[in-house]
């Protein structure tokens, strides 16, 4: 960067534009139809988990109504709707990945193409006004030629400086909302692993139990009438 | 459960064994389908996963070798890689979701129809064998009637007691493999949720960094040459 004179500056300039347009663009474009892919098999995944903790409740509502294993049966059970409970919280976080993340990047690729293609023909019309105006300068002897030419430069420099400005403005974007997504995944996790950590303990601790003899087994069972 | 004679007894002992056989069997083949569902449903979405994050990389690469943006390319890398490493790990989650809860599960439903049947039809020839010996000493005055009938009663009442569990066995088999699953995801969770959100947290600091001016803004930038 250090040492660039005004031609590197100038073509510096054209070349952001012109990644931002041929590649950020576009691979922005890509991002919105792979993240649409991504939802859609998450919502795939939901509904195969659904089918099968709902089957898994069933198996463990019989069991709730056997003299042998009411208490695993009630286990099965809050299993299931545990699972149930954390997809659902799962649809939370691609809901709003779908709307904060996806849908601001595709209104952006909407918008943005023609805002750049704008600002790029901005500058260079600029700046052949620019060199115009440094040519008629230096065909004029009794102008102070050293002014008009740093004009010029700073013409160049700020524009590069304002095409710098736009790129980084549009990675931090993609930056900011994926660190938004990594903080609600994180989020979801953190809220249901202890609970579920607990729970789990408990439910395992419970269906233990049932191991023991005499604990669960129906003590009327010995006390039948022949 | 209280109060059952030897018909209500005898009734429940084929009654358990019937629904073990024609419901949790047929059940268990249902929950074996529909978890290989659930499981090519989650490697589709990894795969997806991987693809948009795969993506996102990419535009973090391209971010990285910009003047402007280096450090929020990087960050993008590093967002792109957790949340591959992520996708990794609950793949082996459900790696061990496929062995250990479905393989079992199915290798169960195929050896235990044979054993149910097998166990249901014992009985039944023992129970025919019990009557008749219980009828040869009803018709002898000489013999003990209480003695016999006690003997039918305790044959009925074991029988009863085995079919329970028999029961509870499967049920708490099923209990057991699905606290162990959870175990496994809560185990995924609290594993990555804390290190995730610290590192999301200096990623966000780290974005944030780049709208201080001057902190990042490469200096040599306003040393040109004209």
């Amino acid at each position: 960067m250090s040492g660039m004179n005004s031609d590197q500056l100038h073509r510096s300039t054209l070349g952001i534009y012109s990644s931002l347009i041929n590649e950020f663009n576009p691979g922005l474009q890509k991002l919105v139809s792979l993240g649409n892919s991504y939802i859609q098999a998450f919502k795939a995944l939901a509904a195969t988990s659904d089918a099968y903790f709902s089957a898994l409740s069933k198996v463990g509502e019989r069991a709730f109504h056997t003299a042998s294993s009411r208490s695993i049966g009630d286990v099965l059970i809050r299993v299931s709707e545990s699972q149930r409970r954390l997809v659902l919280e799962l649809e939370g976080v691609f809901r709003s990945f779908s709307l904060e993340v996806l849908d601001s990047m595709e209104k952006n690729v909407r918008l943005d193409r023609d805002y750049l293609l704008g600002s790029r023909e901005t500058y260079e019309v600029q700046l052949r006004s620019q060199a115009a105006a440094l040519e008629r300068l230096r065909r004029r002897p009794s102008q102070a030629y050293p002014q008009g030419g740093s004009e010029y430069v700073d013409f160049l420099r700020e524009s590069h400086n304002q095409a710098l400005q736009e790129e980084e403005r549009r990675y931090r974007f993609l930056a900011e909302k994926h660190c938004g997504l990594i903080e609600s995944f994180t989020k979801f996790m953190n809220k249901n692993g202890v609970t579920l950590q607990q729970q789990a303990a408990a439910w395992t601790e419970e269906v233990d139990a049932t191991r023991r003899p005499e604990a669960h087994r129906p003590a009327t069972l010995d006390n039948i009438v022949s």
